[in-house]
């Protein structure tokens, strides 16, 4: 039985995981890095260690540092939060070895679902719908025309060696794409040294909706329903709902029962995260990556289940099995997440540090807080911009969002900009509030001016 | 329907209305004393209005003041919180004849139930148990003997015309009996100017369990379970709970329809509370008052029904229907609530007030806090001492107990003493972990040093 745990991270998530153990009876050891003696997770931790310097390589990101403290003061568990090492193969298997438990899958099940190529290919092998596409590379552009006419333009083409928004072009004629496949090919060639290039469907409009799987050591792997998080903000979510305003009942069994296969495929266990690109026009779906990891949104997914993830989270890597059947998940009301971070929406979401003069937080029935930061509190610049989670929880989504508005109008914040102003705009809006609305919305609609 | 409404309180209470009233697109005016010129409730509503001075009789209590602000600001209705007005009949007539919504039962079914006699009546009449005594006076003490002889000792001789712990003699025997008849007989004589005396059974060891009842115009009545309130410092409540860790579902379901019959024989509409003593070793319960109004530990309720007890009350002053049948109601989990006073409970709870340089309320999954303090604000010495409400929901007992001590561990009030650690002793004392206690807890117990 685990009895001390080691938080290898920082910020809310940090002070989440140290709630959880104290709830359960685990003793919590906290480490931080020079820029967060201040912190609130290093006070209310049952101990906490510096583990270096301000940059995260050299304190959250320090496996040695990290597996010292643990050794040390006798932990027999890291739960690794999200961000830095909580998708780090290398660390879960340093774990293994230093035979400390690793709240978080194997990191077999990590490196899969973490190379992009290898995680489509199981999926695909799995019977998890990927997006329609090429089988490896494409030989000439006359390949490429054949498969483009089967499934309809417009195309994507991809870079096999590609990365980070580079070596992608997008076709929308049979010109375009023979024209494309060549271009790409040699910038590919130039820039990676590899001219290999696969294409895809493009799919123009979509949703963000993901499934969040619990799975234990015995086999028994379960989903929670969705997320939509489509709302976002150059890749980053800002807003997280469950469920989602865009699936009907058999579309969530559907991509539920496609999400446990997804994690099945990698005999994943603990919590985790398999993403979708969702075609709410075709009514199709398509498997995105997997998160093998906590999310920041979990928190919806527990207002409407009724599911602790992150006790769920160490009860499984203590070797107990899941607490729930799926057939014992059910879901009740409407949970919306606005990620409040210290950033300034009159100013293109400038990041804003500094001290926090006033703080007080919202309350009240269906109201929730997951926070780090307190009256007086510093924010260092070196880290995320997130200081707060809001969550509310109601019977409907309109219900939900009158809440959140109300939530927001009394949540007081001095000495810092944060994005409050930007959410209770984005929760008047008109498209928002109707539910219709693809992950384009924040590109199409200047909310700030609305 | 109602689209503005005064909030005719202050506090905690008046914060939660207001809430309720943002999330229902009810326009919220506030009241306030001079005192309370700072006051959270007053920066909330989207209107305030001082209305008087300090004294509750001059503000709070105020009919005219308040009814002034409510025509002038064309408020269509009012809503008393608990205590002030709250149980007020001729308040409640007054918004009548102003043709304002009182959000409360009728003047009449208050009435019926601030009268004790009448009440015990109304009850007996009604089929519902009250404690077993005598029918009206006790002539002579071979009366009082006679009826002790079937009922069984101890009896408790009460004056009619007695209150507040006077003209109340306990009996354990016959020579008791006969001579405590005389002595109270003569005693209220001289106290009161009325010899007239009865008795009850006296229930030595019992628990408070009272059940939330939801009542509309239409003749609809409904239960929503009970509330455990046996944890009490001189007729105060400090913890509530929901479930009660002594009822099974047999019992609740006798308590429930006792208390639906309640509230039906006065015609009861709005929330209501029906009090019961609860003789455990028994199993037997006796009526032992009404609350005409939303009670402070109304959120345990909210907890594990999922229903807005709030805004159930406004809307069934709006006239509508309840939103819930009997069998819609459902219950889940555990729901714990701390009051949080800003007292001493090392110098035998001696009242807290001033300025409150730090607050951080806890935050978290299943955490719920219902306040109106802020950093920075001052306590009025004047109005209740209570700061905060603390509620936990979880699945069990166990894990709602784990997680209050978790939250109240992270609660950080500094400036003035609270009862944080009183409650924090109480939530380790085994006697409370074991669910087994009565209303003489806190007499028997010496928790602070437990």
């Amino acid at each position: 039985m685990i009895k001390k745990l080691l938080v290898a991270n920082r910020g809310e998530i940090a002070v989440r995981i140290i709630r959880a153990c104290k709830e359960l009876g685990i003793e919590a050891v906290a480490v931080y890095s020079e820029a967060d003696r201040e912190s609130l997770h290093v006070q209310l931790a049952d101990e906490a260690y510096c583990i270096g310097p301000t940059a995260s390589k050299d304190s959250y990101l320090n496996f040695t540092n990290i597996m010292s403290v643990a050794t040390l003061t006798g932990c027999d568990a890291i739960h690794p939060g999200y961000g830095f090492l909580a998708e780090n193969a290398d660390f879960a298997e340093l774990c293994r070895e230093c035979n400390i438990t690793f709240v978080g899958p194997s990191p077999e099940a990590i490196n899969k679902m973490g190379t992009k190529d290898v995680a489509r290919e199981t999926m695909r092998d799995a019977g998890v719908p990927v997006v329609p596409g090429s089988k490896g590379i494409i030989e000439t552009p006359e390949d490429g025309v054949s498969l483009a006419n089967d499934m309809g333009y417009p195309v994507i083409i991809k870079a096999t060696a590609g990365g980070g928004g580079k070596g992608i072009r997008v076709a929308k004629s049979e010109e375009e794409l023979i024209k494309g496949i060549s271009i790409t090919q040699q910038e590919a060639a130039t820039a990676f040294g590899n001219p290999g290039v696969y294409i895809e469907k493009y799919i123009e409009d979509f949703r963000h909706v993901e499934i969040q799987v619990l799975a234990d050591s015995f086999g028994n792997t379960i989903h929670l329903g969705e997320r939509d998080c489509s709302i976002q903000r150059r890749l980053q979510k800002l807003i997280e709902e469950s469920p989602s305003p865009a699936l009907d009942a058999d579309m969530r069994e559907k991509m539920g029962t496609a999400a446990v296969k997804a994690a099945e495929a990698v005999n994943y266990t603990g919590a985790g995260t398999v993403e979708f690109i969702y075609d709410y026009r075709e009514k199709k779906f398509y498997f995105m990556e997997m998160n093998t990891r906590i999310q920041v949104e979990h928190p919806v997914t527990e207002m409407v289940t009724g599911i602790d993830l992150i006790k769920e989270q160490i009860k499984v890597a203590n070797g107990e099995k899941l607490s729930y059947k799926q057939e014992d998940v059910t879901f009740s009301g409407w949970a919306i997440e606005c990620r409040i971070n210290a950033e300034n929406p009159e100013k293109n979401f400038m990041p804003s540090a500094g001290k926090i003069n006033m703080y007080l937080a919202p309350g009240g029935y269906g109201v929730r807080i997951d926070s780090a930061v307190y009256p007086g509190y510093s924010i260092p610049p070196f880290y995320d911009s997130m200081i707060a989670k809001l969550i509310v929880h109601a019977d409907t989504r309109e219900e939900a969002i009158a809440k959140m508005k109300r939530a927001l109008s009394e949540f007081a914040v001095e000495g810092i900009s944060t994005t409050i102003p930007f959410h209770l705009k984005l929760l008047n809006h008109e498209k928002f509030v109707s539910g219709e609305f693809n992950t384009k919305f924040l590109e199409l609609h200047d909310v700030m001016n609305s």
